[in-house]
């Protein structure tokens, strides 16, 4: 599946009361407004060329399925919560049965494996039918990974009422398959920590809106909670305490819960910048370690940068890398770049000996400190992703195979695009979660947050991610994602800070641009609901009351 | 106790980094630097004055401290969260007594007798002292409610590491008693509903800091969850589901939980305007009932306002204050009278019948309404509460004991001390919770919160109860409150979006204005951590390394 971010759905995005509460909106969707039960002694099958080699995880999305569509026990957002349906539904035909099949001729592979592909070879498409008479519905794919996609919308079509679990909007006929292959949520584990299980409650909420990539800022200067196998040093002396490790056993448990759930993990360790706390085990490895005033030497305490021009520090930090890349079955690796501050190198002895021994300017010292960790990348089989100051501030020579993520601003897309670099689309302007809410920094009354305002979901369902780009420079757009940067944030407030804002992110990587906010509202509601029935604390969006009554809150009614 | 808003703490406040993690601080306090472990035999005795007939719920806030003392396991937000201590606790004297003392000829009532009286006769002064050698720590005050305060003070001393419960600042001794006899916290739960769990939370938070009475906005335009005896119906058709209905005796649950926590409960029913629900029971006393377009008919939709200018929804109206008297044993109630919308009334052919036929203007009319409403609470004891257009934008004739919340604009202040009004501060600009997480009426991308923008615990914490008033006009300040109106809340968000926030102006209204940020932080770090010990979703204001190194993470280290 290659990126095909063209506006097929644009229609459809715009008549959203028309539509039923699917999120996010599927390509092509055909519905009637027959209503439909599900039957107690629902099941769901696996067609024959799955019946003798299904994948343990389909198994398992299937038993996830079978019990959240009678556990979610969402009313439908109408006042009454579905009393209003009951005339409907009484006497409705029972659905007793799902049907899942592979197109002959595909692949068997488990879920995980689908979505721990390359991105240009995911295969989330999929094609989901539910008649209105009780005979079965169906669910084809050419992937496990699109059947298992077409579970996710297939949990979204219904309601409950007083024990009955019914949809409103049989037959259904559904053919989907994702505007752009990588569809993310950064979520940042070092300037506070995150148990285990926030990451996987994160993670099932990323699944019911299709999301696929989970970014894993899983270290910075702040803290190091990541145990790699023959770098244990770093978490021994860099996490926050020992109850502050994602151990190797973490890490499996946190893959292989996303890939079941469509999700491919990408780790960060992002270098030369943001890596004071590898002083703690490694103190000769760190430029401007602790310096003051930080303000001068990096964008927030403490300072401390690897010291890139040293030999011994650029093999182990390739040695690093090629020991993440055995951790992670993602084909996809941070290796950062963001904010690499100069004048700490410039006030580091060591370095400048280092660049006056060997004579390389610090542009080509940089270049061959990132060709080494990438070379090592590369060699497990890894494709580097980088923030995008590796690309437009410096003169490296990265391949262009490279992902950039774009996050200083929209505006900088052009660029990255015009230098051939693949996106990924996570601009600060759209998509950090953690604008707004004032500064953090200390002795500073009158410091705001540097990327004021808060971000509206609104604002972001506007994001075009093709803007500025010429035609040809289309397919460099891989997706993109919402951020969490977590300086404000821990597991007290992880779900009200990210549900439901990040889904609108992921309707416009999976549908397509074009939305309109007013007709998107009633559908995002509804997630975020249905959300709140999986344990997810999405916040409300307004008062239920007008939840209740789509359209009646809007300005003009 | 009157008022004293002067600045006794303004030195304490402003030297934070040499006292203990108190919050608030108190007025007065002398404290070493010796450790001092709790013994695990410790426990509390009542001096003679109590012995015979100390009330049950200064047992049961003995018992919670006692239990709060073995259960903080609050580590010292330090490197190494206490480690650093073991050498100067090892070997320290055991505390193993804390002797509550009622100054002789003191009356004992129970602690929520205590919190329900009048703003200007609450008592909350206390002294504590606690030796550094092992003698029994003591309090002693005049009232209940001040030893009740001197408990939450003592639980604050005390750090866990590894098993030991432990102080470091031995020998204290605090005397203190607040700036401000009201210091509050408003929950709107009309705009969305939370379950009785989620108020008790809060109350528990609320005592943390002192907090002493809590402004339930409890019913509005888009629900009326409150079971009034004798009103029953306003519950039945106007809350959003049987199960969002605060019943009598959650509300006897939710009042005594308060008052053995040293906190009132003052219910507001918001009159005239924000009364749209009452028409699902009542269409006829309803104005302009779900009036479209609703922007030039209300604030916010739905559009209805209680039609005032009716004799029989008049006095139906006073009734239900007379019944809500009853329900609360406050001596504060609430009858709102905030955003009257004159179009609503222009344009009801009944209200104008109504003028025409007693020849009243609308001012005089709107005067009758509330003086109604005002002498049915004042008939039962009560002082009544309004917003600040009651007196700023209306000439009703209300009595000078009347407490008016200034919302609009802390510039507010001055015109309703001229006007000889007792004032609670209550700005949108330095204390309203919700705003700056952008705009929630539909149909309207561009639209942000009113009250751009967010609302920071730093700015809060630098307001000034007194600011432009002249020192005659002080002691109308009774006090104040940061204020949650929930169109974009509900127990999904609740504790992350009050707390720490709201322990800035709970300082403010104790200790006194003039406190410093920079010299709050890690005290406020600290409340915000032992909050999460409890159970509160307090949120991270910095990245822990910043939490554990004060100072260190200040704009100029």
């Amino acid at each position: 599946m290659l990126p095909r971010p063209v506006f097929v759905a644009a229609s459809l995005l715009a008549a959203a009361s028309r539509v039923s509460a699917l999120w996010p909106l599927p390509q092509s969707l055909s519905e009637g407004s027959s209503a439909l039960r599900l039957s107690p002694g629902f099941h769901i099958t696996l067609g024959s060329s799955l019946a003798v080699d299904a994948p343990f995880d389909l198994y398992d999305a299937i038993g996830r399925t079978q019990l959240a569509l009678f556990t979610d026990n969402l009313g439908r957002l109408v006042v009454g919560r579905g009393a209003s349906d009951v005339d409907a539904f009484q006497g409705a035909a029972y659905l007793t049965e799902l049907q899942l099949s592979l197109g002959s001729g595909s692949t068997v592979n488990s879920v995980a494996t689908e979505a721990q592909k390359p991105i240009g070879e995911r295969d989330e498409a999929y094609t989901l039918t539910v008649p209105a008479n009780g005979s079965a519905a169906t669910i084809t794919a050419t992937s496990t990974l699109g059947l298992y996609r077409g579970l996710t919308t297939f949990e979204q079509l219904w309601y409950e009422y007083q024990g009955t679990v019914y949809a409103i909007n049989a037959p259904v006929t559904i053919e989907d398959e994702p505007a752009y292959p990588y569809r993310g949520l950064l979520l940042d584990t070092s300037r506070n920590y995150f148990p285990v299980s926030d990451i996987l409650r994160t993670l099932d909420a990323m699944s019911l809106v299709k999301l696929n990539e989970f970014h894993w800022h899983v270290v910075d200067s702040q803290s190091f909670p990541l145990e790699i196998p023959g770098y244990e040093e770093l978490a021994t002396y860099g996490a926050y305490g020992p109850d502050m490790v994602y151990s190797a056993s973490d890490v499996q448990t946190i893959v292989s819960y996303a890939g079941a759930r469509g999700i491919d993990v990408m780790v960060e360790v992002d270098t030369p910048g943001h890596t004071a706390v590898i002083a703690d085990a490694h103190p000769d490895f760190v430029a401007c370690n602790q310096a003051r005033p930080w303000a001068t030497y990096a964008n927030e305490p403490p300072a401390g940068q690897l010291r890139f021009t040293n030999a011994t520090v650029a093999a182990w930090t390739a040695g690093l890398f090629s020991a993440l890349a055995r951790m992670f079955p993602s084909r996809l690796v941070s290796t950062g770049g963001d904010e690499i501050n100069v004048p700490c190198y410039d006030a580091d002895a060591e370095t400048q000996r280092d660049l006056n021994a060997t004579g390389l300017s610090f542009n080509d010292a940089l270049a061959g400190f990132t060709s080494q960790t990438h070379a090592a990348l590369e060699a497990a089989g890894k494709t580097p992703v980088v923030w995008e100051e590796m690309v437009l501030d410096y003169n490296l020579t990265l391949s262009n195979e490279t992902y950039v993520l774009v996050w200083i601003s929209s505006e900088d897309a052009k660029e990255v695009a015009d230098k051939g670099f693949r996106i990924i689309q996570a601009p600060s302007n759209y998509f950090y979660l953690d604008c707004g809410a004032g500064g953090w920094v200390g002795d500073y009354p009158a410091g705001n947050s540097w990327c004021e305002p808060f971000k509206t979901w609104q604002y972001a369902y506007t994001f075009d991610p093709l803007a500025n780009l010429t035609a040809d420079q289309y397919p460099l757009v891989a997706g993109g994602q919402h951020n969490l940067w977590a300086e404000q944030s821990g597991p007290e407030n992880l779900d009200p800070i990210v549900w439901p804002r990040a889904a609108a992110s992921a309707e416009v990587f999976w549908s397509g641009a074009g939305g309109n906010v007013t007709a998107a509202l009633p559908r995002l509601h509804d997630v975020s609901f249905r959300m709140r029935q999986r344990g997810i604390n999405s916040i409300s969006l307004q008062p239920l009351w007008c939840a209740l009554r789509p359209d009646e809150c809007d300005l003009d009614w």
